[in-house]
C-alpha cells in the first residue's frame, strides 16, 4: 500500500520544481531510492515526464534538512517541568527525580514528540543522548527522520555499575544495528569525564572503533567540572580523554565552553567534531562561550545542537542559528565572528559529516533531505539576502514542507498523525510527574 | 459596511469561549467598543446569548497583547542587507547610504511590513523612532495595532539642523494628536546623548512636558558613548539626562547596557522606563548587558525591545524574551535572574505602563488586546507551565489569533491582504537598494 501525505505517494520518483536553491530557481528530481538524481534551472524536459509525483516549490527556498548533533530528545517531556533555579537543586530536586521514574514507554512518547517538534521546524537528523534508545528508535523510525543513539554511560568510578553500562552499550549498539535500518544509527556514549571512570573511558573508546560507531561525550560544559578534573587527574578533560582514547574522527564532544586553546588544537590535531549548545549554556549561565575562534583555528568540525528541552526549551535550530552567531559575537566582543554562512554551514554540512551521514547538502547523489522555508513568510521578506534570513531572521514557523530520505514528512505544514501524538505525549508528561510525586 | 475576517465580523461584541487565561479555562466578553466587559469560567449565561459573534478559543493560550518598546518598524526594509560587518562600516557604508534614499512611501511599505510581522508575531503595540512618520501612522492606523511614534530627532550641535528637527517634531507630534485615534500616539525622540546638543535635549525634554508626551531616546548602547559624553559633559550620560530635564516618568531610555549603579538609581528616581534590547546588544557585540539586577533594584520600569531588523533581524518578541531571559542569566551569571514571569511582564504590563496605554493585561475594563497561543504546537506541550513554555519554548510561529482593540486582526494563522502587502514591500525594498546603488 502506497502511503500519502497530502495527496503526494511516498517512495516513488518526485519532482520538485521551482524551488530557490542557492540562491537561483531551479528543479529537483528524486529517484525512488530517495536520492537526488538531478538539479537545475533545465532539468525540466528530461525528469518532469518520468516523475510520478511533482510537488511545485514556487515561493520556497530550500535547504539541507538541518542536524542537531546534541540532544536529548525525550527530555521533551520535561520542557517547562523546572527551570531559574540553581543547577545544582534543578538537577537533584528536579530533573534527576522525575528521570528516576522514566519508563521505555515514556521515553517512546517522548522522542515521537521531539520528532514533530523537529520536523515541524525542519531538523531531519539528531543525536540522542539517553536511556530506553531502543524505545526512542522505534519512535524515529515512524517518524521518518535520521538519528544516531546512544546509552548515556554513568558509573561514578563503580565497577559494577560500569559492568552493567557497558553491556547496555553492548546491547543497543547491537541492537541499532540489526535493524539494518539506513537512518537509525548507533554510537557510545561516556556521558562526561566527570561522570565516568577512566576505565569506563577507556573501554568505550576501544569499543567505538572496534564497532566503528561515534563516541558521544558531554566535555567541560562548566568551569567547576574542568577543576575536578584538575584535581582528580591532573591534567584538562581534553588531555584525560586523549590518554583514554577517546579523541578521532568518530568523536562529537557536546557544550565545550571552558577548553583552552591547547585542547582546541588538541581537538583538531585529532579530527574530533564539536556541537555548539548556546541557549543551553546562556539558560544554565556556564560563564563562558565555546571558543568558535580557536576551535575554528585548530581545524575543528564545528557543530550545531539544541541540547534537551529542560535547558533549551526547544528543539528549533533556526532559532538556534541565531543564538550560536549572536553569542559568539557578543561573549567574544567581535562583530564579525560566526557570519551567518557559517551558522548554516554548522547546522548542517558540519553536522551531517560529525554524524557520518551522506546528508547536509543539495547535491546529486545524495539522500533528499530538504526543507522547504515559505519565501513569504514576513521574516523571509525582503530577500536581500537569503542566508541572513535563515539564520538571523526566520524561526521555525517558517518551514513549509520535510522530505527525508525522498518521504514527504511535513507538507503545506501538515504532519499526518500530528494531533495524536501531541495528546499522547501530554498524557504521558502528565502521568510521569503524578508518579514522581506520589509517596511510595 | 462591517468587515469581516475569516467569517468574524468586527466592530461588534465578541464572546471568546474556552481560552486559557492565566492557567483556567475562562470566558471572555468583549464590548461593541472593544472593551473587555467581563471574564471568567462561569460568564456563559449572562453574555453568551447578546454576542454578535462566538470565538472558540478551546486549546488556545490567551496572554496580553506584547508590546515593543522599542523599534524602527521601516527597517524590515534592510533585513539582511548587510549583516557580520565591524559597527562603523556596517553604518557608514550600509545602512546610512541606504537611508538616505528613503522616502515616505518606502516607509508606509516597510512599516506595512513590519505590522504583518508583528501581529503573526503577537505584538500588538510597538514604540516606534524613524523618519518620515506620518507615513508609519498611516500604515499603522490600517494594520489596526497600537504604536507611538517619534521622529528621530539629530542635530549634531548644528543650530540650523536643530531648528529643523525642532519643526519636524512639533508637526509629527501635531499631525498625530490631529487625527485623534486612540490606537495611535505620539512622542519626542532626540536620537542619543551623542547625536543631540545639550541645547536640543532640553527642548526635547521641554517640548515632552508641554504636549504631555513620551521622550524616547537610546542610552548608553556602547562603552564608547560613555566615554564621549565624559569626554565632552564630564558626566556619565543619565547625568547628562537628567541636568537637561530629560529624565521622567515620560521617558523611555533604550539599551541601557552601560549604566553604572548610580545610574540605575537615578533612572528609577525618576520613574524612568528602558527598553532591554537583547538581540540586538549581542549582535552588534556591545559587551555588556543591560544591568538588570540593579535596574529591578532601583524600581525601575524595565520593558523589552526588538530594535530595528538590520540589528536583529526580526520583530518577534516571543523569541525576544527568551534572548532577554538567557542573556541576562548568561552575562551576569545567575542562573535564576530574569526568571520566566519577569520575561513576560517586561513585555506585557511593563510595556504598556511605559507607553502609557491601558494594555498589557487581560483584565475588565481594559481594551481587548489578547493574543491567542496554539496549545497544540509541539512547543507548547507538555503544559507543565504555561508562562515556560510562552516564554522559553514557543516564538511567532505559535500565534493563532490576535485581537487588538476589540478588533480581530488575525484567526487561525489568516490576515487579510497579507501577500498583497508582502509582494509590495518586497518591491519597494529591491527598489531602495537600487536606487541607493545607481550613480548620480
Amino acid at each position: 500500500m502506497t502511503e500519502k501525505i497530502d495527496g503526494y505517494e511516498q517512495d516513488t520518483t518526485k519532482f520538485i520544481q521551482n524551488a530557490q536553491v542557492n540562491g537561483k530557481t531551479q528543479d529537483i528530481f528524486i529517484d525512488a531510492k530517495g536520492l537526488i538524481q538531478a538539479i537545475g534551472p533545465d532539468i525540466r524536459k528530461e525528469f518532469r515526464g518520468q516523475a510520478e509525483c511533482i510537488i511545485d516549490a514556487s515561493g520556497m527556498v530550500a535547504i539541507p534538512g538541518l542536524v542537531n548533533t546534541h540532544t536529548h530528545a525525550a527530555m521533551s517531556l520535561l520542557r517547562g517541568y523546572a527551570d531559574d533555579m540553581h543547577l545544582q537543586e534543578w538537577l537533584s530536586e528536579k530533573i534527576w527525580p522525575l528521570e528516576a521514574h522514566l519508563t521505555g514507554e515514556d521515553v517512546y512518547w517522548g522522542t515521537k514528540l521531539a520528532c514533530i517538534e523537529m520536523i515541524r521546524s525542519g531538523t531531519t537528523a539528531f543525536n540522542d543522548m539517553y536511556f530506553f534508545m531502543n524505545d526512542a528508535a522505534r519512535a524515529v523510525d515512524e517518524a521518518g527522520i535520521r538519528a544516531t543513539f546512544c546509552h548515556g554511560f554513568i558509573d561514578f568510578d563503580s565497577p559494577e555499575k560500569r559492568e552493567a553500562e557497558m553491556a547496555a552499550t553492548k546491547d543497543l549498539v547491537h541492537h541499532i544495528k540489526s535493524l539494518n535500518n539506513p537512518r537509525l544509527k548507533a554510537a557510545v556514549g561516556p556521558h562526561a569525564p566527570y561522570t565516568v571512570s577512566r576505565e569506563g573511558l577507556e573501554w568505550c573508546a576501544e569499543f567505538s572503533k572496534t564497532e566503528d560507531v561515534m563516541l558521544h561525550i558531554h566535555l567541560s560544559e562548566t568551569e567547576s567540572e574542568v577543576a575536578g578534573c584538575m584535581e582528580k587527574h591532573h591534567m584538562r578533560p581534553a588531555a584525560l580523554l586523549e590518554t583514554c582514547g577517546c579523541l578521532s574522527e568518530r568523536t562529537l564532544a557536546a557544550h565545550c565552553c571552558w577548553l583552552d586553546d591547547e585542547e582546541c588544537r588538541l581537538l583538531g590535531s585529532r579530527g574530533v567534531s564539536v556541537a555548539h549548545n548556546p541557549s543551553s549554556n546562556m539558560k544554565l549561565a556556564v560563564n563562558r562561550a565555546l571558543p568558535y575562534g580557536a576551535l575554528k583555528e585548530a581545524g575543528v568540525n564545528i557543530t550545531l545542537g539544541t541540547d534537551g528541552c529542560s535547558s533549551n526549551n526547544n528543539l528549533d535550530m533556526l532559532e538556534e542559528m541565531k543564538f550560536a552567531a549572536l553569542l559568539q559575537k557578543f561573549f567574544w566582543n567581535s562583530d564579525t565572528l560566526l557570519p551567518a554562512e557559517e551558522a548554516l554551514a554548522m547546522a548542517t554540512t558540519n553536522g551531517a559529516k560529525a554524524m557520518g551521514i551522506p546528508t547536509g547538502a543539495i547535491q546529486i547523489g545524495r539522500p533528499a533531505d530538504i526543507v522547504f522555508i515559505d519565501a513569504k513568510h514576513p521574516t523571509m521578506i525582503p530577500m536581500h539576502n537569503g542566508v541572513s534570513n535563515i539564520v538571523y531572521s526566520c524561526t521555525g514557523g517558517a518551514v513549509d514542507t520535510v522530505i527525508c530520505d525522498g518521504r514527504i514528512l511535513m507538507a503545506d505544514k501538515c504532519i499526518p498523525g500530528e494531533y495524536e501524538i501531541l495528546e499522547k505525549a501530554q498524557e504521558v508528561a502528565t502521568d510521569l510527574v503524578a508518579r514522581a510525586n506520589t509517596p511510595k
